[in-house]
């Protein structure tokens, strides 16, 4: 009983504090997006199992989430349906699907949930939000540069401080092979182990280099340029080969068109290797100070629709790691508005049932005014309870009619912070409150929901 | 192929304007719920398996969509989890998991997919958006009020016409029985029969009393007094039985306690039963000339909560019928806003290489005054082209910068409703473009987005 009440491994109840964290977080991101004229799209959490599996190789099936047959073929055991496992598959099968229905290029943006059988751990869920952005059927570097922008515009929006882009190109990798004359059977590991420069002292990245079969000269000249830091040194080697020239072609141009951002925020890194095989022009990856690992990442990807089951179309994209960057600001006041969860406007004190239709009517006009109200529904007919309650509520007002009040014809207005109490006539009430409500912090909790 | 391109059975793909339709209507609903104070809950879209089973009864358990064991479990051909069914379910067990963090009583609301393996048909999906309210913790009539309150408040909110809540008490049919003198083991069969009487003529539900066993002279008053539609008769009847009194009371009091809505708006309706029999009190459900059956139901289900692993609280709540809905509403106007999704802003055409950083440029400065902008993407530097791209976006304006405009230091504005041209100079077009964009039309489907 005690584990059955838990949500399953991995995943997590939001409560109220947490959905509206998550909200400003989603929505900040949607109108940077939108900004950009990118569409939003949303696909069904399951897809046929055939369309996921073979797409995420051997280790990534495993963590697919499947679901069994239904009815008669439960008892077969076989699935037959699967949780999607990101966003980019049922991307390719939306194309695949309303190709003519979409405008070309399309550019459309997805913030969703996605399902992995992974081991849970500190910020590894099975059940996490992924944060996509992608244009198909452009092969233009406006849109390679439109990608950076949004994104860069994205992580603005979440408060992100002092990130930067990491830049490179496939091509600009394959000329740094060709440069050194790695042979082609070698390049793939190669560049694997030089990913790690980031990590590694440079002589274990040299070691290792050694260890999968390239000559140790090659491999500390290789090393000793790349952990240098000097790109200088780099576009030497790069401008001396076809695929290299072609590599800084590309990442000169995106740098030119991504000019007009802050100094240094986008910065031509020839030793990051996006580990994804299926990346074919730029590359992309965002680090920022405080946050562990990338933040963001992305690029070009030209035969990836096609190989997921779409149309043969260029494409190129990005996606921030929005369930990083939430967990690493928790229980950080970095949006501003941590701890001012929104309370009440006005809390209503129920203390005699012949008032009850009298406050019922007062709170419907108050929240017609666009407040947020809220009446004592527990079972106590004692003011101290019911002023608890109301501080329990974060209430900036509590209104009360007594028998007293009712014979009167006014109500008791407390406010919660002075303390301080007035009497208007009960039809004034609602004005009263609203003028009062009109205050400067009051509009500030308001704006923060 | 063909039939894997399609999203699986009973799923949608959602585009952009089906998107934004959806999330205006859920948007509305929210804010109506909040300005009550309920709070957003979002559990994970499964289960433990145990959680769900059994809670359905027989038939629900067969919709059951089952998630297989994963790794080496996986060929055992069993589940372990479950997509969720409903939002009840996970509101006991969330009451259960998080109980002392959750401010008693606990008033949440819940708009999120569930996820049904029944036939897909018209206006049936397997994959469908509930919209759920609910306080646990409160045994007050005025928690009920504020059930209807804000479902009115919301259906309101989603543009619903001259809908109506049927009301009724579990205690006033109880009375109803008593007052026929319907023999206890035939109660319950006897109240599933004349719920029929808002579908079948009174004779057919007469006739159909008898067979199930209700001597011909009771079901024929019974039915006689119900199908008058004069609660007067009903109400004489009711106030003769413990039971039945005791239910008018509840429904005079929730009615006194919505006086302050339109005339009309709820009716006592002693007909009216709600299938399920977890009511214990209060019950309704709302209808709608426009809309086939009813589009909001819920009332009081005291001992659910602990019925579904949770801890024995009072409860009640309710549900809006959103897909329902927005079926109805689909491709009319009455949201006032169908058929004006939101077109760019501005659109930039790309004609010279040179002039693209310029324009890049330019597209950030307009971001940045929350215009929504795109840059021309495809391959083809011919003008029309990019003219025809700009009228599909709807765009308002369309910028461009020709190498005459590149080395004059202007830029051509091009207005898309009126056709007219202008050059303001490179270093003022963001400023003229706002200018513009200020007007009265633009502004409205600002708005609407």
């Amino acid at each position: 009983m005690a584990q059955a009440a838990e949500p399953p491994s991995g995943t997590r109840d939001f409560l109220a504090a947490e959905v509206r964290r998550r909200e400003r977080a989603f929505a900040a991101v949607r109108a940077a997006f939108e900004a950009y004229g990118f569409e939003p799209l949303q696909t069904p959490a399951f897809e046929r199992l055939e369309v996921l599996t073979g797409k995420y190789g051997d280790e990534g099936d495993k963590l697919i989430f499947k679901i069994l047959r239904r009815g008669e073929h439960e008892a077969s055991g076989e699935a037959d349906l699967a949780l999607r496992y990101d966003l980019t598959v049922p991307l390719a099968r939306v194309v695949a699907t309303h190709g003519n229905r979409l405008p070309m290029p399309y550019r459309r943006y997805a913030l969703g949930p996605v399902w992995r059988a992974d081991r849970p751990g500190k910020g590894r869920f099975r059940e996490f939000t992924q944060c996509d952005l992608d244009t198909v059927g452009s092969a233009s570097p406006l849109a390679d540069a439109e990608t950076l922008l949004a994104i860069n515009d994205g992580l603005v929006a979440l408060r992100v401080p002092e990130f930067r882009f990491l830049l490179n190109s496939r091509q600009a990798l394959f000329g740094l092979l060709d440069a050194y004359d790695v042979p082609d059977e070698l390049g793939a590991r190669v560049l694997i182990t030089l990913d790690k420069l980031d990590k590694l002292a440079p002589d274990a990245v040299t070691a290792e280099l050694t260890v999968r079969g390239l000559p140790a000269a090659t491999a500390s000249s290789l090393v000793a340029d790349l952990a240098a830091d000097d790109p200088e040194r780099v576009r030497k080697q790069l401008d001396g080969t076809e695929r290299g020239r072609a590599g800084l072609a590309e990442v000169d141009r995106l740098l030119a068109l991504t000019a007009g951002l802050p100094p240094g925020r986008v910065v031509f890194t020839p030793r990051m290797v996006r580990g994804l095989d299926y990346y074919t022009g730029p590359i992309f990856e965002v680090t920022a100070p405080d946050f562990p690992g990338s933040i963001a990442s992305g690029g070009r990807y030209d035969g990836l629709v096609a190989a997921l089951g779409g149309p043969d179309l260029p494409a190129c994209g990005g996606s921030i790691g929005i369930e990083r960057i939430l967990s690493s600001q928790e229980g950080s006041d970095r949006d501003g508005t941590a701890g001012r969860e929104p309370g009440l406007d006005v809390a209503l004190a129920v203390l005699v049932e012949e008032t009850e239709p009298a406050l019922v009517e007062l709170a419907g006009r108050l929240r017609a005014g666009g407040l947020r109200v809220g009446l004592y529904l527990g079972a106590s007919g004692k003011i101290a309870k019911q002023l608890k309650w109301a501080n329990d509520q974060r209430a900036r007002f509590v209104v009360l009619i007594g028998p007293r009040e009712h014979a009167e014809g006014v109500v008791t207005v407390r406010d919660m912070q002075s303390g301080e109490q007035h009497q208007p006539r009960s039809p004034d009430a609602a004005a009263f409150l609203r003028e009062r409500l009109a205050g400067a912090d009051s509009a500030t909790d308001r704006a923060a929901r």
